[in-house]
């Protein structure tokens, strides 16, 4: 079970005027802009009951992420032991997978403007959650 | 861009009480049971700093779903109007990925305690992420 791999398809993509990861905030809440969120047509119709001022949770592919960094130092700073990957949000992970809490500004068609994100331009969507009412929570 | 596929490894399957996918509850807050996460020893340097008593996010691979439903009645109700898969947390999605809030209760090698979790048995885990306390979310 653990050899089996699993494929991911993008369900979007994010627009952002964001370019470049060096640049990028560490977190959405740290200054970051909103973005727009191209969905793909084909599965345009999953956004059905998405509301403008609703909060979601974006599941990213964080695409530019080193998948066999298993330990960093926290918020890249050298003087902070090392610590697990999972312990921590870095984007380099063996599942390069990112997690976003965003505010949905406004929808046109198949486009969410949303934020804010620390996610750079380019950035491939795979998932869209609700943020569950009695949890606040992912 | 969008026609790209990505590949997911599990890094860690669950092993749980709850058999079957009829059986789970929808969410872990509704009488969910803990399960163990069985980590991978090839990544397990990546739970360094992780703790008992610590609430991490699991990003599990929904290894059951159907991932050509793209609206479906919220919580099974067929009373309830249908809806985007994205709207909701249902679990048939295109890609399948769950996200679950637990506790860290106890840590054994490579072996981590969690829950409450509605994940069934042998369900595989992606990615494990602190919840960051600045913002108690994903």
């Amino acid at each position: 079970m653990l050899e089996t791999e699993y494929t991911l398809a993008p369900i979007g993509i994010l627009h952002s005027p964001l370019k470049q990861r060096e640049r990028a905030p560490m977190q959405g809440g740290e200054g970051a802009p909103d973005a727009w969120l191209d969905v793909n047509a084909t599965v345009a119709a999953g956004l059905a009951g998405i509301e403008a001022g609703q909060e979601i949770i974006l599941i990213t592919w964080l695409h530019q992420s080193q998948r066999d960094i298993l330990q960093v130092h926290p918020r890249d700073d050298t003087k902070q032991p090392l610590r697990g990957v999972f312990a921590t949000r870095s984007p380099d992970r063996p599942n390069p997978l990112g997690l976003h809490r965003v505010t949905v500004r406004a929808i046109a068609g198949t486009r969410l403007d949303v934020g804010p994100i620390e996610a750079i331009d380019g950035t491939p969507v795979v998932d869209i959650k609700p943020v569950l009412a009695q949890s606040a929570d992912a």
